[in-house]
C-alpha cells in the first residue's frame, strides 16, 4: 500500500498522439503477468534519455546509449522502446549484450527498421542470463494490441515489486498551445538513481529539438528521479526517457524561449510526481520523507548532509516507529562529511517544530511536539546550516520490517 | 544471541597491573543496572586515545580530546576514566560541557587529583540532557568497589543494546618479557566507526612513551575498529583508549625495535577481536561477513568498494534470507563510486565459490554452491578487481527484522 497515492484511473491517464502501446505475457520470470511491453513512435518523435551511473550498468542500458549515439551522430531517429521485467540482463557479459541487440532485432524485423532504431530496457533480477527466446515470442502479441490508450497496461506491465502501477498525466497550456503529457515510472529497492530512476517514460505531443530534448530529459531528472532515495542502492538499469511526438502544435527549437522555461517547468512538474510515486511505494514504506537542507556553501553540500539522513537505517527505522529519536538526525548530519561544518550553528526542525537550536536541543522543544509529528505519514525534516544560502531537497521512506521481508523474499 | 561468540568467562580476564575498576548502578536512565564505570590508573600509566570524527561529537569527547591535549602540552597524566551509559551527552551543547567537566570535577575531588587527569566517556541516547547529579551520586559507590579484578563487570557496565558483553584479554611474550593485556568494547548499532568504535578500552601492563602509545592506538584502530560496520552510521561518541600502566617489566621508548612490532602485532590483534565481538553482537545479526577487495590500485578503492558492499541493504537482507541473490553485490561495487573500474575484469567469490567471472556470471557456478555458502553464519565475501595490489577488509553482518525491531523500540 503505497503513502498517500492512490492507484492512478486508467481513464485518467490521456493518450499521447504518436506513441502507441502494446504489451504481453512472454513468461519471463513468471507466467501469466505482464511483463513486456512496446511503445511505438511517430516518425516525427525526438527521444532522449539519462542512465543509470552505476559501472555495473545493465546490457540493455549499454545498447540505449549506443543506439541514442548513433542518432546523434546522423543517424536513422529511434521508433520503438521495449521493456521486459523478470530479468534485468545485468551482471550478464557478453551474452547479455548478444540477447540485449538480438532483442532490437527482433522488434525492429516486425516493424520494419533498423535495430539502432529500438531501444531496450529490463528490469529484474541481477546476474543471471536474460531468457531472451521468451522474450522474442511474446513480440508479436505485444504489436498485436498497440493502442494509444494503454498507458495504465503499460504502468502495469513495468512493475516488479511495486505494490501499484504509477503513473501521471496532464493538459497543459504552454503559450497558447495546450501540451499533452503522461509518463509511467516503475521502482520500489534498489532506489538511489544516479541520473535516473530505475524506469520512467514520459510522453509528451510537443514537438522537441533534440539538443533542447537532451538539455530538458537532464534538468527534469535532476529535480525529480535524481532527489530520491529508498535504500541507497544505485541500480544497475535506471533509465529515464524522454519523448517529444511532435504531433502537437507546440514547437521549440532553442532553450532560448519563454514556451521552453514554461514547458520544463511543466515536464519537470510532472517527473517529479512520478518520482515521488516511487518512494511512496518504496518497499515497505510507511511513511513519506520530505528532507530539506537549507542555508548551505553549495548545493552538494547540502545533497550530501540530506542523503546522508535519508540513508540512515536508525534514521529511518525511528520514523517507521513513530519514535522522536531525533539525536540521530543530528548524528547523520555529523557523519555527512561536511568536514569544517560547525554545529553550533545546526538547527533541526520537524515540520514546524524546533528541535535542535544551535547545536543543541532547543530549550523550548517538547517530547510531545516531535511525538505529534513523527505519528504523521508525511513529514517534512528541515536542516538550517547558516553557512550559505544553497539548498537541496531528497525525498525518502522510512525502514520497516516490511522492507527486510520483502528484499529476504524477493527471489522466491 | 552473537554469532559464534561466546559470553567471555570471568576466570578469563586477567587483571592488569595498575588499572583499578570499580562500577554502580546510578540510575542513570533505568534503575537496577550498571550503568557507571570508573577506571582508576597507577602513577606510572601512559594513555592515548582515537575520537569519532563526527562533526557532531559528543560533549565527554571534546573533554577528552582537551585534557589528553593537555598532558601532551606537559600538564599532569592521567589518572582516571569514568564511562557511563543511558545518556550520550551528545547535541546537548554548551550544557553539556558543563556536565562533562562537572563529571571529572566530581571524580577528581574524590580521588585527590586535577580534573584535566580525568577522561569522561558517554553512551546512549542523543540530544537528552544528561542527569549529571545522578551520575556524580553514584561514583563513591563505585569507588567503594575498585578492584584489579573487575573487567567482566566492567565489560557489562558499558552495554546498551549489546545482547553480551565483549572483552578479551591474553599474555603474550614480547622479546622474553611477559606482557598482559586485556580489554573491553561496546556497541551493537550506529557502528561505523571513523577512528574507533562506540566504546573501546584496552589495557597492558607494558611501560609506553606517551608518542609510541600514540602511534600504536592510531594503528590498531585502523587495522580494527576502523573496519567494521554494521548500520553505517558513525556515532558522535566512538572513543577507543590503550592504557599502558608501565607495571609490567617491557619498556618501549621508541617506534624502531622489534619489541615494539612485536607489541603492535599483539595489541592490534586483541583489538580486532574486540571490534569483531561488536560486529558478531551487531543489532539483530544472524550472520558474521569478512567482505575482502583484492587487487585495487590503492587501499581507499578497496575500502570503498567494501563498504559499499558492506552497507548495501539489498545485500544485507539477502544474508539475512541465505539467499544466493549476488547480482546485488555487483550492484554495489558498481556504484561503489571508482569511476574508472573496469567491471569486465571483475571476478566475485564466495568463500571458495567463483560467481562472477570478468564482470558477468561465471559459466561453472551453480546456485547450489552459492546456497551452500550463504547458509553458513561466517562467509568471506572476495572482490578481485584487476587493476593494481591493495587490499582492504572490512568485518560486518546481515540486516534482519531484529535490527528493525530494536531501533524502533530503542527509547521505549
Amino acid at each position: 500500500m503505497a503513502v498517500n497515492s492512490p492507484v492512478p484511473v486508467a481513464a485518467d491517464l490521456k493518450p499521447v498522439n504518436g506513441v502507441e502501446i502494446g504489451y504481453a505475457e512472454a513468461g519471463i520470470k513468471k507466467p501469466n503477468r505482464k511483463d513486456l511491453l512496446v511503445m511505438k513512435l511517430a516518425d516525427t518523435a525526438t527521444v532522449a534519455g539519462v542512465f543509470t551511473k552505476n559501472r555495473f550498468c545493465a546490457a540493455p542500458v549499454q545498447v540505449c546509449k549506443a543506439n541514442l549515439a548513433a542518432v546523434a551522430a546522423g543517424g536513422a531517429p529511434i521508433r520503438a522502446l521495449v521493456v521486459n521485467t523478470g530479468n534485468a540482463n545485468a551482471g550478464t557479459g557478453e551474452p547479455g549484450l548478444a540477447h540485449a541487440n538480438a532483442t532490437c532485432k527482433a522488434l525492429a524485423d516486425l516493424l520494419g527498421c533498423a535495430p539502432q532504431q529500438v531501444l531496450p530496457f529490463s528490469t529484474g533480477v541481477i546476474l543471471e542470463p536474460l531468457p531472451v527466446d521468451k522474450l522474442i515470442a511474446g513480440l508479436p502479441a505485444a504489436l498485436a494490441n498497440l493502442k494509444q490508450d494503454n498507458w495504465f497496461n503499460a504502468a502495469e506491465a513495468i512493475m516488479t515489486t511495486d505494490t501499484q502501477p504509477k503513473a501521471a498525466s496532464r493538459t497543459v497550456d504552454i503559450c497558447g498551445h495546450a501540451v499533452t503529457m503522461t509518463g509511467i515510472s516503475k521502482g520500489a529497492g534498489m532506489i538511489k538513481p544516479n541520473m535516473a530512476t530505475m524506469l520512467g517514460y514520459l510522453a509528451i505531443d510537443a514537438k522537441v529539438a533534440q539538443p533542447v530534448l537532451d538539455e530538458l530529459v537532464r534538468h527534469a531528472a535532476d529535480h525529480s528521479f535524481n532527489c530520491i532515495t529508498i535504500d541507497g542502492d544505485t541500480s544497475t538499469n535506471d533509465s529515464f526517457m524522454l519523448i517529444a511526438t511532435g504531433t502537437g502544435s507546440l514547437a521549440i527549437a532553442n532553450t532560448d524561449s519563454t514556451e521552453y522555461l514554461e514547458l520544463k517547468n511543466a515536464v519537470t512538474d510532472l517527473a517529479r510526481t512520478l518520482a515521488q510515486a516511487i518512494v511512496r511505494d518504496g518497499e515497505g514504506a510507511t511513511k513519506f520523507m520530505t528532507i530539506t537542507v537549507d542555508d548551505g556553501q553549495d548545493v552538494e553540500e547540502c545533497r550530501k548532509i540530506a542523503y546522508s539522513i535519508a540513508h540512515s537505517p536508525l534514521v529511518k527505522t525511528a520514523f517507521f516507529a513513530s519514535d522522536p529519536n531525533l539525536g540521530r538526525i543530528l548524528a547523520a548530519v555529523g557523519y555527512a562529511g561536511v568536514d569544517d561544518l560547525d554545529v553550533t550553528k545546526v538547527n533541526l526542525y520537524l515540520d514546524d517544530v524546533h528541535v535542535a537550536k544551535d547545536g543543541g536541543r532547543n530549550p523550548d522543544y517538547r517530547e510531545e511536539d516531535g511525538q505529534r509529528v513523527m505519528k504523521q505519514s508525511e513529514i517534512v525534516v528541515r536542516v538550517k546550516l547558516a553557512r550559505g544560502s544553497a539548498s537541496a531537497t531528497v525525498w525518502t521512506c522510512d525502514l520497516s520490517h516490511d522492507y527486510v521481508s520483502i528484499n529476504a523474499d524477493y527471489r522466491s
